[in-house]
């Protein structure tokens, strides 16, 4: 397989999953942790690797480097492998999912952005998803006739936090999730709720349903539901560990126990509550979203440019939900109908951001 | 089709469905509430007509009327359905589910008491079973392997009573069940948890799984839970109304409405205990009885004749477990090798519970 963000949390698990089950690694693409990509490369044997920064090139144990955005997509040129893994962070991940598709290549996608932002313009049927609420969809579909589905949120760092001391709470809170472990991009949305907006946005383009909601399931055990027209509601539930979507995503169907069961009674109990708008205030635009889901780009970028502000104490977290809103009522007309045209709306949103 | 014990609740219910769905009702056996048979009588028009006592013949408006465990058979033989639905109440089910396997009918079961002491000598394949639980277990089996099946149970009537008040519990206290409405025979079992005892081996013979457990979930919403080997657990969750399941046993599969779905967050919270045995006692014998399934003739004799004796007053609910237990211990090498069998050994345990 070809590997696209091996030192992030999806990468980790990728390659344990690798490694148990035998799947060759031809080619790693890491960012800017070199120290961490050595040893991956000691231990993998990857055929190609990439990173983000030329000047780290000579750091890297490796022969073959690539460098850079363009680096990615030659790398992938060059590589073999049906399967690529793309856990690269944010709009960036977008080329390399084209190319992967353009290759005919399979495509196991933890850049949701990808989906976000262009799910309109890609092969979905190439694409199986690393996310554990698409995979719980995807694990209880069957042939009975679907009425809806229901994907669930933990509600993220902030979800007891007081309403009035929202404003207040820095980058640095915003990491301290309540039960995923998750690189710090995707932290940050779960703590605005935008994840999840993003998760129904790909839950609409994977899986072509119309009805589509989320609840706040503070445990994140049960990550998905699907109600069935004949009344039934069946529901998927695991540990909150990313190894059983990779396992799938990687080998297509696992017979074998890749996390161990959960215990209901030891768990004890679950609930449900509606995703409130005043803690997140994104979710006002979310039935708007859902009925006009080519504007993904527009969120995307807009929540790209408000995280960088936000790390940079710039806005706090409910600006960032405000501006991307802003963004989202202002570029109405924004509905990209070809690969370009969403490179070039997530350009113009990104300076209509930054002004 | 052939409905058996068609005044009960499932009874009712199986009438509604084969009404919408214009299911011909070819006959209607019924017990000695003649004044509801003959309104059923009046709008689906059976063939046959078959009841429990000489003395009601005269009352009952139909020209062809069966009386009597015979009757029931001789009914059976005359219809040409394809499809037998048994809702009669404890072991006098047994004789007419053997009778329709014979007759090469298809057998939708509500009476568990067939499964409970003769599942061993039954062609499951050819039974559908009309109860949530394993309609639930059914309804979440797909190809991937299987580790567990848990079903749920709502505690009954005394769920939430002091364990000093237990002994105390009067019949009709028993019938205070909090979320089905019932008949009265399968509502003491819920209290004593016999029902779940009960379901747990129709499970084992139906869907041949080896690790089987039922846990309480206060508010029988939740039904059934299925772990798979890759430690996916998926649940089924419905209003708990048996029209669903009456409606695919009926029908085979459903794509309409026959419930409204469920709304998770009105619901709020769902909760999950372990089946304590101080409440339950007959929970003890639990995993000997799951070991030893052939003995369910044993638990199925002792338990209806002590529930004769609940109703007389003449012991409490916690001696109906008790002396279910002994008779257990007492019957340890009953294990039936043929239906006659099982006949010859529910006598002997039936004249040992009376002595």
């Amino acid at each position: 397989m070809v590997l696209l963000g091996s030192t992030g949390s999806i990468g980790l698990n990728a390659l344990l999953i690798a490694k148990r089950f035998g799947i060759e690694v031809e080619a790693l693409v890491a960012g800017k942790n070199i120290a961490l990509l050595n040893e991956q490369i000691k231990e993998h044997h990857p055929k190609y690797v990439a990173i983000a920064d030329e000047k780290d090139r000579s750091l890297v144990n490796h022969p073959h480097v690539f460098v850079g955005k363009e680096g990615i997509l030659e790398l992938m040129q060059k590589t073999e492998s049906f399967l690529v893994v793309n856990a690269l962070v944010g709009f960036v991940g977008l080329a390399p999912s084209i190319e992967a598709l353009r290759l005919g290549k399979r495509l196991a996608l933890a850049n949701k952005e990808s989906l976000v932002v262009a799910g309109h313009l890609l092969d979905t049927k190439k694409i199986t998803p690393i996310d554990s609420e698409h995979f719980g969809l995807w694990y209880l579909l069957g042939n009975r006739p679907i009425s809806k589905m229901i994907i669930t949120a933990s509600g993220g760092a902030f979800r007891d936090t007081p309403l009035e001391k929202l404003a207040s709470m820095s980058f640095e809170d915003a990491l301290k999730h309540p039960n995923w472990s998750m690189g710090p991009k995707i932290t940050i949305d779960s703590a605005t709720m935008t994840n999840k907006l993003f998760e129904l946005l790909e839950a609409k383009w994977l899986f072509g349903c119309e009805k589509l909601d989320a609840i706040i399931e503070p445990k994140s055990i049960i990550h998905a539901f699907v109600d069935f027209q004949d009344g039934s509601t069946t529901a998927h539930l695991a540990k909150a560990d990313m190894k059983l979507p990779i396992a799938f995503a990687l080998l297509g169907e696992v017979q074998e126990a890749i996390l161990p069961p959960i215990d209901l009674v030891s768990i004890g109990s679950f609930s449900f509550q509606n995703i409130d708008k005043a803690r997140y205030p994104i979710w006002e635009i979310k039935d708007d979203v859902l009925a006009n889901p080519k504007r993904g780009v527009v969120i995307n970028a807009a929540n790209e440019v408000g995280i960088a502000q936000f790390y940079n104490r710039e806005i706090s977290i409910l600006e960032l939900a405000e501006r991307t809103k802003k963004a989202y009522r202002f570029f109405e007309d924004a509905l990209p109908q070809s690969l370009d045209e969403v490179f070039q709306i997530d350009k113009e949103v990104r300076h209509y951001c930054l002004k």
